[in-house]
């Protein structure tokens, strides 16, 4: 049976939609079964839409705590029976309630190489500092700030011209490459976690890196 | 005229040995005129002998400071008319007397991707964390520890299979990619920084990254 996966997404969803396009492969472990979005606006629940899968918006008031919210939030996962959730740029912090309703089963993808350039606009953080390579991580969250173990990384160069929108498309074109790979390697390759290194015990030879150049 | 360009090294020197072998080349802009080590037994010495390359030996003492030791440095080096230093695996810190007498032409490379990984056992830090894409780093040494300004990286693959000999051995043939690579930039590119960028005005399509999966 495949795993029930949720998106929780607070903008365009590109990365949502990697993961749309990958779950209907006809050998996929997952299906994507619920999008949740904080934005109303946001591009993410119109491509839930158009796949036919079930797309909520879920608004956080101004006087709600990060923790009431998240208990909504984990309320409206469980009653979609969700088994794993994929962050694809939620712009909110998640708190131990969530963590703990979906324990080492909420990935993340991040616009840099871990451990560089944790936090907000990694890409632009990369170009500020001169960094001449840089990349997008994909891994499991935990209470930290993009600090949860590695599941899969993949490395852009930073090119002479570039400007920001020329970097984040690069390192967006990764990220839709990384986060599908990702998916399937925690719910086919028995993740486990020892110290900070995930090994996939099912796939020992799994390919986690990539390179893109384009 | 050639650059004149001393190497620093405390052990076996293979970045060394890929900065001798591009500086044999008939386009070579650097020709390497010096290679101090602090240790004997260094075989980065041996090397520059069997290149024909004036080596010395020079020991820091227990009681000398290292101020006191970047300034005999610093006359061994100025003695040869030396323009630019390369540290290949110098284990001392660098002080601001050494750094003020070479401003902003001593280069290191570190087996990282930085800002990833700084200090002690890049490879290591990596291997620790989980890291699936690390790599090397060329950049201007300024007083932190491995802070300078970045000129050149190198991306390399972790593979699952990877001990921290593998790992390392993989690091080491981007370095001697890079090293070469990034000496020839600083000679013949014009480098003006900004802010924590390096410019090459003289070659603004420079090719400063590098992928390596051998």
């Amino acid at each position: 049976m495949s795993a029930r996966v949720a998106v929780l997404a607070s903008g365009s969803g590109s990365n949502l939609q990697a993961l749309i396009d990958d779950c209907a492969q006809p050998d996929a472990p997952a299906r994507i079964a619920l999008v949740i979005s904080n934005r109303r606006e946001a591009f993410a629940l119109e491509r839930a839409r158009l796949a036919a899968i079930p797309a909520q918006h879920l608004p956080r008031s101004r006087q709600e705590s990060r923790q009431d919210y998240d208990a909504r939030l984990v309320e409206a996962l469980q009653a979609q029976q969700i088994d794993w959730v994929c962050l694809a740029g939620w712009m909110l912090l998640v708190t131990p309630v969530f963590l703990r309703a979906f324990p080492s089963r909420v990935l993340n993808v991040h616009p840099a190489l871990l451990p560089s350039f944790p936090g907000l606009d990694g890409a632009a953080q990369a170009l500020a500092h001169g960094a001449r390579v840089t990349g997008a991580t994909v891994h499991l969250v935990d209470e930290g700030c993009d600090t949860g173990p590695i599941l899969c990384q993949g490395a852009v160069p930073v090119l002479p011209d570039d400007d920001l929108a020329r970097l984040q498309a690069r390192i967006h074109r990764v990220e839709h490459r990384l986060y599908p790979r990702a998916l399937r390697l925690v719910l086919q390759g028995q993740p486990r976690v020892q110290g900070r290194v995930v090994y996939f015990d099912g796939q020992p030879q799994a390919r986690t890196y990539e390179w893109f150049e384009g």
